[in-house]
């Protein structure tokens, strides 16, 4: 006997929820026999089984209808469903249908409160390298040899826009030992400047590297958390950009590098350069010495990753707690407050900060984090940076959403360019994707996969496109992925312009603005693709909000739906060279017959009988709405 | 291409710990191309892959080996493998071999502390219901009428040892009404007169159903928790009994219900029985009122489940803090300590119990009973009584087993009785219950899945012959998969005598002595094949602690070893009423060629290249050494 068809969606049409229950709807095949379908639910921690009311039948649709209480000993609340055929059951849990019962990890979660703001989901997120997007005031870029790094080692080069960064050449083992100490110019004014451009691409919320001072050109490295980099710009120029980008209806967030400081930070002074009070480095009496981990009296220090540039604080001091997110004052909560009005936070490498040397009690500061930001603007975004799995910290009461790689980026590549973040080799197929993608949501409640912010790429990864060889056609099928897929897409600057790009530091090339005054018509054409499909994004809701149904996955070809009660998008991909045939199961989302539009072409297709049969050509890919 | 060959164990043969690291063992075919193997870890949270080195050829295996660090943030460290092929790679973890990257929560887990203790893995448990096992002194057994259950409403019943308790037709509808008011004398005297029996049966630890003062047969309501119920004997005989299991090299159990007492303890005193202090129930001002969860100055109470017979206590209250684990003389503590001395406890609903009216708070209270017990006894058993997956209470810091119904009993009732723990039909093959198994296991560190105790049946579930409508061949595999399978075995007494009884209270019925004096063939040979299992389950330190590899499963066989690094035992199951013939790949535990000897029959195998080959009868199954 087959796995029967049973869907239960968590948007609003298959959840109600009131003070005290959840109201649930199921969808059956009317042609399946089915006694009996209970709900799971485990208030207290025991197991409650509720039968469920068979409903309406809607062509072959069944619907089935339960109410569950809302859990009272956690926020949390999980379920999934238990249905009975005469001779054997099957459960529909949050990764699927199995023939008995699954782990808890697997039910479907609900939280009832710390859901993410409202407004992410709706976003189209673009992230910006600072030094590479645009310069706007030359008078305060970098000057050669202006600075040094570590100490009189490394001196900066200015770089003209637009010339090679080093280790460009990716078929060679990169050469990034420049890879933080040139620099190209672009500061706050340039991207101030460019909002028009942005905001004629579509994208809405601006996510931002770091801009506080700092040495680097990337600036994981911070001297002073509550002033902006002066070759950036000044607090003032920041001010009127986030104003600027408020009125345009625009959010922004920004990167906060809490886990450690440059060496150059007044706190630690490891090359001497502060005359006031001495740093943690040469001075074991220094007031700033338990802000950091050092082995007794000596200045052995623990630097982030084992890197001795970035020496890491310790959170268990109350004198950090309170500079960086306790008091009153403190760096999170002043960047949200005016002037500022910073709309969220990335956190760098939140995962990995705590007490001491480690990550120690890491959850609690974490949470603290949240509290801190929540405090101030309860409506402002807590993003983790997670390059792998990040579900400890997405059960509500710590991040609102991750750096979606594990969720999105690795399996999508892995699908795509086949290859995983490790650039080793790794093939999987359609099915195995759906099983990746469906396993990280599964654990996960609804409201923070909504909020999850999906990328192809980062300043920490391969540029897709690079990854993909230049591909045009896989690309698009990518960029498909990431707008149509449960999450919250973001671009990273210059994809809509096909801009390339090896390992770091060659990802962070400058943005090639020739190229939009005098577009080729590659670049032409990927922009116009990302325009629309960015518009696309921002019109439907049931892009941003809707369930998610598989409708096919095999070898190279899928499929899927997001659904509201008022909409219905489809998203076709073929991701073979050659021509596939699918045959969706339409009313499995309650199309019975009538047309469907390809959103991007305007063609027309009939679903009859349930069912849409059509033909995609190798490596096509297809948005259709009813 | 197929899925290769890889495995790593989590016996002492695979992997050598140290102050600060661990180092790992795999092994791989020799003839399947393997370019680099590393092992997956996240130390700080942040991924770290560590080269494992080539080491020996041995036969077919190819062994591999590497070091990583213990974590230091936390007391867990999780691990998997990542193994690069040249154009793909596989992934291995505690649920086994897949295309790309495991979640978190299949990674290998190595707890450094708070390991079970040793003991408990080389025992064989023996559950008794006291009143239903062996009367031992009739002048303490409970007379006819000689009080009342629930007030005034039910009269107690004294009926003749053998006589069927109430609702003893399973094929009706049960009536329990007087499923809590029979009493048949079994009692303490009766179960120390019968320890030569248990001795010569082989079984190790006893658990006991509750026997502190309470009113029914069951005695989950309590209403003294430091005083034997008299009608099982005194605190003395107790003890006595205690000295003299001790003096066998056995171990005892109690069962500690500690979620809620009886109406009738002083505290609650429901019918107003106590003179001296008032209860909690008629009195809105008694001292006892904080320890239960009253509706304001109303008689409204939560009672356990909704029954109101059993009224729930509230923990945040100090007073039942102290009482019952926080206090010098705790209950947890006191029959702990001289002159009782008891081995563990036994938490019953342990997951259910918590601050006010539920389970909020429910971990802090696990591991304060934890810190409780081990405080007086650091080498006694914290087991937790859990209907369904107890993953989130087995990593360590809470308990050290479950009541393994989730990761046994379930999946291998579902197996060979097709039914699930809910009496609906249920049907799964060998692979859906290997999956099963793996899923459960993988999610608890390996110390805690030896000492998980795996029953097929209790004293809350239909016995288990009685599931399978006494067919006596397919009961013999259950028990062979019992006594071979990972976790430590505990029979429900009377299980050697093939006893029968269907839902509860009939799975409650008196042990049958005259079937020991005068057995039935059916009922030797049942005793004997328990028998010889116990023995070989305490002469086999394999099948106590070793490595489980699966070798087969399909339809409805299944084969699978347990190693240790000087012993391999294997076992082989044909749960189909036909012949099956098993080839297996014994070169993947290290056997090339050899003899292989039935360790139930004596007959001899032999292994060949590698591989043995051999054909079960319908239902056979077979124990097999090396």
């Amino acid at each position: 006997m087959n796995t029967p068809f049973l869907f239960h969606g968590q948007d609003p049409s298959w959840i109600e929820v009131t003070e005290q229950t959840l109201n649930l709807t199921l969808v059956s095949d009317a042609d399946t026999p089915i006694t009996a379908i209970f709900i799971r639910c485990e208030p207290d921690n025991e197991e409650r089984l509720v039968d469920m009311e068979r409903g309406q039948q809607m062509g072959k649709r069944q619907f089935w209808h339960g109410q569950i209480p809302l859990n009272q000993d956690k926020t949390m609340t999980h379920y999934c469903f238990k249905v009975m055929q005469n001779s054997r059951q099957w459960w529909l849990h949050a990764q699927g249908i199995s023939p008995r019962m699954p782990s808890r990890h697997q039910h479907f979660k609900y939280n009832r409160q710390d859901h993410p703001p409202g407004w992410v989901k709706q976003q189209v997120f673009y992230q910006i390298f600072p030094d590479r997007f645009c310069n706007g005031d030359p008078t305060i870029s970098v000057q050669d040899q202006e600075y040094c790094l570590r100490g009189d080692q490394l001196p900066v080069i200015a770089k003209q826009w637009g010339d090679a960064v080093s280790g460009h050449d990716n078929n060679e083992e990169c050469d990034n030992r420049n890879g933080a100490s040139e620099f190209y110019g672009g500061d706050l004014q340039g991207i101030h400047s460019k909002l028009d451009y942005l905001a004629q691409l579509g994208v809405t919320t601006l996510y931002l590297n770091p801009i506080f001072s700092a040495p680097s050109n990337h600036k994981y490295d911070t001297t002073d958390y509550l002033r902006i980099d002066p070759h950036l710009g000044t607090n003032t120029q920041f001010a009127e950009l986030v104003a600027d980008i408020h009125r345009r209806d625009m959010k922004i967030i920004l990167d906060a590098v809490f886990n450690h400081t440059s060496v150059d930070h007044p706190w630690f002074d490891k090359y001497g350069r502060q005359t006031s009070t001495p740093g943690a480095y040469n001075h074991p009496g220094s007031p700033y010495r338990d802000y950091y981990q050092f082995d007794g009296a000596t200045n052995q220090y623990i630097g982030w990753n084992g890197i001795d540039t970035l020496p890491k604080l310790n959170f268990s001091n109350p004198e950090v707690q309170n500079y960086l997110y306790a008091g009153d004052n403190a760096v999170i909560k002043t960047w949200l407050r005016p002037p500022y009005n910073i709309d969220g936070w990335r956190f760098d490498v939140i995962h990995m900060l705590g007490e001491g040397a480690g990550a120690k009690n890491n959850a609690h500061y974490v949470k603290a984090f949240r509290e801190a930001a929540k405090s101030v603007n309860p409506d402002c975004l807590i993003l983790g940076e997670h390059f792998f799995e990040a579900t400890q910290w997405l059960q509500g009461d710590q991040e609102d959403a991750a750096m979606n790689y594990f969720g999105f980026a690795h399996p999508v590549r892995a699908f795509f360019a086949h290859k995983d973040i490790a650039y080793h080799n790794c093939q999987i197929d359609a099915e195995e994707l759906i099983a990746w993608l469906d396993e990280a949501r599964a654990q996960i409640p609804w409201q923070n996969q909504l909020a999850q912010l999906n990328q192809l790429d980062s300043h920490d990864t391969m540029r897709f496109f690079t990854l993909l060889d230049g591909d045009e056609a896989t690309m698009q099928l990518a960029l498909l992925m990431l707008f149509a897929y449960v999450g919250t897409p973001c671009l990273y600057y210059g994809t809509e312009v096909g801009m390339e790009g090896g390992m770091d530091p060659d990802n962070r090339r400058c943005f090639p603005w020739d190229s939009i005054t005098q577009p080729t018509e590659k670049i032409s054409n990927t922009f116009q693709y990302v325009r629309q499909l960015i518009e696309l994004r921002k019109t439907r809701p049931s892009l941003q909000a809707g369930s998610l149904q598989w409708l096919h996955g095999q070898n190279n070809a899928l499929a899927f739906s997001r659904s509201t009660e008022q909409e219905t998008t489809l998203c076709l991909i073929n991701n073979s060279d050659h021509a596939a045939t699918f045959t969706l199961p339409l009313w499995q989302v309650g199309i019975e017959e009538g047309t469907l539009t390809d959103l991007l072409t305007g063609d027309e297709w009939s679903c009859k009988h349930g069912e849409l049969s059509l033909t995609l050509a190798g490596k096509e890919g297809v948005l259709l709405s009813h």
